[in-house]
């Protein structure tokens, strides 16, 4: 009875695929702030290396993975792909669960995937030092790492609520040689006004943000860093869902329904667009994808797709994409990473278009659904990841009602070993499952931007 | 450049290596700690399996390993063998060095290796419950893991001082459905004795130890389990090596040096006894085997070879091992692990003989060797892990002098998500490297306990 399905050094892709190739309309292009004419890529050149904004925008299906780049993914890649059979049996479904395990990288999550060519790409263009924001510290640590590895300089900025009650990932920045400053700080402008209207605030990953690009706009040396959201992001994490597709062939198996949590949309993108593109050419029609979001910050299954900024202070370009309102503050559940107003406008796009679908969960279900896997697969999943857990079961139980033996898989991106507090609250009973926040979401969509010169 | 040598889950060792079969002279046996006689199977029978009695006595070489074991143990084994490349070149050593890694199990330790099977012998004898105690939890998380997934019931005494310091390893018990104890405790009469003597203690191993085992003995639902030290223990844990040798041999290697830490001792013996018994075979009579102990807690360095008590009150059988005497209490320092006063019999006997050496070290130093190894392979690993790096540098930087392209292996035994605040305490320059505490260990050494009888 086979449990993992591994897959050899030299079987790791060695290109990217770039789900722009196979899209059957193009992508509605990514505005500038201050014009609103659709952006070109000297818009990007202060913060960006140009090869990453030529990955942005390229029209190439397979974009090579630099040698570099493999040989540090190495160090987890291929990730392994589990069977569930003991989660299948508990459940007394007929259903196939596949899970492919993100959580085996250092960093224990999928950010790491697109932090190393990210902080290769800016090495190869000279840069020094690479300025990036993280909320609960899983990006901030995944750039530590990766820029450890290329002997660069890495500063992140950690919005301040997290940074005092979730030290332990800033100690792995530490570790990794990264700078850690609390946001907001004195560093920048944008931090020092923010401060000086409220020297008591707990920041917030907008904040954050302004700090880190205007760290890296006013710095030759230093530039910025997303970990999710962008096309580039997207495209880096689809060595998920190329490997899964190639473990998956080995035991003749392709999935009915493929899962991920989304948040800025790289991870749902990593393990989906690769069936997706298959969805689209045709090849496997009826394959079902499924993102998953917090019914507390539920922009896929109750915002609007349009234009709106990916920052609250409105500095970024302007993406067309689901959004509840750049200002909209989600309620404070655990799964941190799926706090974002936005989503990534490919995956956006493909929802849109009916390719994928979205469906939403309440956090205590949510715990149930982590509980019930580390009692049968035995992994601690975070709560990000126990959103797609929690889907996956669903549709497992759904199986056996109907009595398909339909073949599951989703993306296990992360493991839960920096989340034990998030558990603590879950068996003290202090878990919050917030109301849909309709008011402050119709409030935030009535101040979405109208675009300028339009 | 290969970096990862996986092997298949059918590659995985179908039974495990029984060194007591190769020693040149018998191990001298434990004694009655009543009588000063030599245990009987009947003596261990109240709170331990017969199959696991027979197979800490067992004259045997290759023990099977039973296939409901091997189905748990590959939701992780057969782990990864790396080769450090980026810790060579960061070295400028002409040395391979290679590590295997234990972290990849759902606790993150070797500890499950042996705690799976235990609980599986348990649950074939009828055994509902097992009592364990559990210092900085690594051995109660794993245990918590294995009883779920056989269906028992799991009770761990952890020392109060790192129930209230170290929380999360408890909460990751109690997402694996086991019930922890700030020990001492009122459950039992050893702790509830200690309580009323003095109800602020902060507990130790030797008081939790004494619960557990009470509880053991006073339920008859209910067994004893211990995640080191004793032949069973070591037997488990013999998987590493043998897996070891076997990737290896894929790249035609066969290590000149391995390096494991030693607390109990079962991690070093699980690396070493496969290559050790090549050793006693004559077949490799050159290699050097290295057990890594902290300086503080010196046993094997300092202490003697005599029998002794493996709890502070002096309730178990008497073993012969490297001792600092059974109510030796360590310096605080952050490899918790490493903090216990005796050593495995077959691996003093092993080191008294000559076939294994060991060396120690302060733990700044040891923290050095962790941050080289983070910053190089990416991993962060354990405090008590990070004793067996620092060896394996120390060993590949001889070779750059000599000039010696020696194969090196060690036991990479965890990582260190749970560990961080000591990395806290490593960057805030807080720790304290305890000097040989020489006047404890003599004072401690002059109440070794009289054989009864003798």
């Amino acid at each position: 009875m086979q449990t993992k399905i591994l897959l050899d050094e030299d079987q790791m892709p060695k290109a990217w695929y770039n789900i722009l190739a196979d899209l059957p309309t193009p992508l509605d292009p990514p505005l500038h702030p201050g014009t609103g004419k659709p952006l070109v890529p000297e818009d990007l050149a202060q913060i960006f290396p140009m090869e990453l904004i030529m990955q942005e925008m390229s029209p190439k299906r397979m974009i090579d993975i630099p040698s570099e780049v493999q040989d540090v993914l190495r160090l987890w890649r291929p990730s392994p792909l589990y069977r569930a059979h003991r989660l299948e049996k508990q459940l007394k479904t007929p259903a196939h669960i596949y899970y492919k395990y993100e959580g085996v990288s250092p960093p224990g999550s999928h950010k790491p995937n697109t932090a190393v060519p990210q902080a290769y790409y800016n090495m190869k263009a000279g840069i020094e030092r690479i300025a990036t924001e993280t909320g609960a510290g899983q990006w901030g640590s995944a750039l530590a790492f990766a820029t450890q590895l290329f002997g660069l300089e890495c500063t992140v900025y950690m919005v301040r609520a997290s940074y005092t009650q979730k030290p332990y990932r800033k100690s792995m920045m530490q570790v990794w040689g990264a700078e850690c400053i609390p946001s907001p700080s004195t560093r920048t402008k944008s931090g020092s006004a923010v401060l000086q209207k409220d020297p008591e605030t707990p920041g917030s990953l907008g904040i954050a943000i302004s700090e880190a690009v205007e760290d890296a706009a006013t710095h030759s040396n230093t530039n910025y860093s997303l970990g999710s959201v962008l096309n580039h992001v997207c495209l880096h994490q689809t060595v998920t869902g190329l490997e899964s597709k190639e473990q998956l062939a080995t035991v003749d198996e392709y999935p009915d329904v493929v899962i991920g949590c989304l948040g800025g949309g790289s991870n749902f993108a990593g393990i989906s667009f690769p069936f997706a593109g298959d969805k689209l050419k045709g090849t496997h029609r009826d394959t079902d994808i499924i993102a998953v979001e917090p019914a507390s910050c539920p922009k896929l299954t109750k915002g609007v797709y349009t234009y709106d900024y990916g920052d609250v202070a409105g500095l970024t370009p302007l993406l067309k994409m689901f959004t509840l309102g750049h200002d909209f503050i989600p309620p404070s559940i655990h799964a941190g990473g799926l706090r974002y107003h936005g989503a990534s406008p490919i995956d956006s796009k493909l929802i849109h278009d009916g390719i994928m679908r979205a469906v939403s969960y309440h956090q205590s279900e949510v715990f149930d659904a982590a509980q019930t896997f580390a009692r049968t697969e035995g992994i601690i999943i975070a709560p990000e990841t126990s959103h797609a857990a929690k889907a996956a079961i669903d549709e497992a139980l759904k199986c056996k009602k109907s009595g398909e033996a339909k073949t599951i898989l989703f993306n296990c991106s992360g493991h839960g070993h920096f989340d034990m507090s998030a558990f603590d609250a879950y068996y003290a009973k202090q878990l919050v499952d917030y109301e849909y926040p309709e008011k402050l979401i119709r409030e935030s969509l009535a101040r979405l931007p109208k675009i300028p010169g339009a």
